[in-house]
């Protein structure tokens, strides 16, 4: 595919990583030598500048922002985090911030002075200018973790009759810092979307050609409300580098390229975690873990704790209503932990296949029989297994032929009922249109400790004759 | 930012949804009029297209394919799902399915030829054209997973000495059937990558500019080796829209684009639930649920279990170790699953909010005793909370004040070691470059059970002088 050149060039430099420019950085500053890093970070990638300034101290830190040019000083404050970013801003004056804040697109300036210097969201906003100030507002307006909340303004447009040739300039005069430029969005004389062109095919395409001969029409559009979940669904089904958001009469408000969209896959995926970890959702948990204040921590965590706690005393009722039969053989206490713990603990493995299948659509409604047969035959298989093992290392604690066989029989019967009981719930909360991943580990362990108990004590009635 | 036009046009028709095709497509077919379906197809995204597919009955779903023109039935094939994609291929002679392979991306064909139909690879393989099956046989040699396997053929390159007019006439003639091109790859007459330049950047440049002045020579490049996961970061790291892969003497061999990226990380996302559920990783676990033999799912499954089960084992000998206080007070046996159910609940939490931390980058090694710290206060409040509800509500079952205090206690101290022994195990796996997310929900719940219940029958021995 490629042409020959006559003359080579040199060899590409490679970009340093952060914790190369960190080691660098560090050096120059311990030789009081900062007027030579100016070179070293104009040279790097604003990503890897961001994740170094992360790394160092504060004095060290507002030291290299103040050596950063602004354009670049801008791009580093986009990917740094919280913490870093509040202190950074907090050295400069309002004037001075508002400056850089102006550089930013509409999205990160609304991130910024809500979530990093919330406390001089006012102050800066005044010192924007009146269209990035509107701008800014009107996205703020949206609800969190929406695409107006995520949109940029950094978009080109062009109308329909342009030519290539016309379009090819306009962009040139018009459109020259749009940084992510792959697509361009042809609106009418009232701003309404009419289609969507993107940069490549007007380039091959003959340079007399209108902008209405080339674009798509059937077009995928979000409104400012749709969620980030649904966006990133949409950025990912359709394979498209930026979706736009549109007003119900289809005016562009911005777009939301897909940067934006990974950022959001990756907290997305995250969170799922944190959910089947049994921890309530919203907006504390998005915050970096250090920020997020203990009691905050505590207020999160204890509902969940205090509503599975309450449930698992069903075990104690259980418990109590065999108090007898526990009385007369000790030793049947002895194996609690182990069959309700091995019930847990199969539940914990079905709930997450089925998390991930209905998560990336391999698991239909209608599968739903299918998906019961299948599980209900791995937990009988799994409970085989686990059951002849359980039946052996009984033996060899010196448990009664009885009391193993009861044993061996429990873990079959839980190892079943909980691979059923957890593929069941998931399905259901996917039906009732609740997210599969509030079905959390914690949540599948304790519904199959009271009930597994309640397996195990009445097999034991019946083969002990106790 | 949108330019004025005199003549509106019409508004743009809204792309069909899966769901919508597919009542559209089921009601032609009824009516017996398939040839009333090549507009309605033609005008679908293949995304949709092959999401319908998808959902089709297998007779159903070959008339539907036989509808599309080859450029496009070729689209959807590589957006359908492996049983789909199988069985329609299977309907096509070895020569049919070869003309559509070969117009497909190299990565594609690869994924198509060892994951759909793996049993005709041989005899499809050999009907591609040289350079295609060749190009598909050096990336089938990397390994799975890899940059290697997820690169495509299809970018621009030029070369640095062209002008921006001569880069823009060389695109028309040379790639015009490049679909993402958003970069092009400046390469000398070696064929080595010496610097990339954005369509974006050569498109606002002046007309007789070279590319040398325009290219970007600080680059990012993978080898093929390099696996999904580090791809994954770096795209997202430097938020870029796809990522060359070079070799050793830095000729390209492919580029990933970016949603390639975005599947990497929606399908390592929903591998972390899988393993924090505790289910083993593997290529297995990486198949649609309904395509994985169940003896497969067994022997994926039955491993983790039996060395929870045997770890569990550890509470019987806890158990028996307390024989003679668990006969005087056989109350003390009703508390047991509720106080190790509330042990691994908290630690369950804990671990996920961990996993969290420690894949955002938001937890450092060094910042371990903060954590640490962090994690025992929140453990502590936690228990001191959960503690005064085990205490009314043991009383309240009519339990003695003594054991009641021993409940409360215990709870206490669980919560504190589950918290602390949730956080400290995530980072000890981190440290050893072991991915925390394997720390799964059972795992740390089958740890705090044994120690749990030796923490419980201490204190019982203590305050109860039994």
């Amino acid at each position: 595919m490629a042409i020959s050149s006559k003359n080579a060039k040199p060899a590409p430099k490679s970009t340093l990583t952060a914790v190369e420019l960190e080691a660098q950085v560090r050096a120059q500053l311990a030789a009081s030598n900062p007027d030579a890093l100016r070179p070293l970070l104009n040279g790097a990638h604003p990503a890897d500048i961001a994740e170094m300034m992360d790394r160092l101290g504060h004095a060290d830190r507002h030291q290299v922002f103040s050596l950063l040019p602004p354009a670049l000083g801008a791009k580093v404050l986009d990917e740094m985090s919280i913490e870093p970013t509040r202190q950074v801003l907090d050295q400069l004056s309002d004037a001075d911030a508002a400056r850089l804040l102006e550089l930013l697109p509409m999205d990160e300036v609304g991130e910024i002075v809500t979530e990093d210097v919330p406390h001089r969201r006012q102050a800066l906003l005044a010192l924007l200018s009146p269209g990035k100030a509107q701008a800014v507002n009107a996205l703020l307006a949206y609800p969190p973790k929406s695409a107006g909340r995520m949109m940029t303004e950094k978009f080109a447009t062009a109308n329909p009759e342009m030519t290539v040739t016309e379009t090819l300039a306009h962009l040139r005069q018009v459109h020259p810092d749009v940084e992510t430029l792959t697509d361009i969005y042809v609106v009418n004389h009232e701003e309404q979307l009419v289609g969507v062109v993107s940069l490549r095919e007007v380039v091959v395409a003959a340079p007399d050609q209108p902008l209405a001969a080339l674009m798509n029409t059937h077009l995928v559009t979000v409104a400012p409300e749709t969620g980030r979940e649904e966006v990133a669904r949409l950025v990912s089904h359709y394979d498209y580098l930026a979706l736009p958001v549109v007003t119900p009469d289809r005016r562009v408000l911005g777009i939301v390229p897909v940067d934006d969209v990974i950022d959001t896959l990756v907290a997305e995926g995250t969170e799922d975690i944190l959910r089947f970890g049994g921890m309530e959702g919203g907006p504390a948990i998005d915050q970096p873990y250090f920020t997020v204040p203990v009691p905050l921590v505590i207020r999160k965590r204890v509902g969940w704790l205090l509503l599975l706690f309450l449930a698992e005393t069903l075990t104690g009722t259980v418990l109590r209503s065999f108090e007898g039969e526990l009385a007369k053989v000790v030793a049947l206490s002895f194996f609690i932990p182990l069959l309700i713990g091995t019930g847990g603990n199969t539940g914990a493995q079905t709930v997450s296949t089925l998390i991930r299948g209905l998560a990336l659509g391999e698991i239909q409604m209608r599968d739903i029989w299918r998906v019961i047969q299948r599980e209900l035959l791995s937990g009988l298989l799994l409970g085989l297994l686990l059951g002849a093992v359980a039946f052996v290392r009984s033996l060899m604690w010196g448990t009664t032929t009885e009391l193993a066989l009861v044993v061996a029989l429990s873990i079959l019967a839980i190892c079943t009922w909980a691979n059923t009981i957890g593929a069941l719930i998931p399905l259901i909360a996917h039906r009732f249109k609740i997210d599969p991943a509030v079905v959390s580990a914690p949540l599948i362990t304790t519904l199959v400790d009271a009930t597994g108990l309640a397996i195990y004590l009445l097999i034991a009635k019946l083969i002990l004759h106790i």
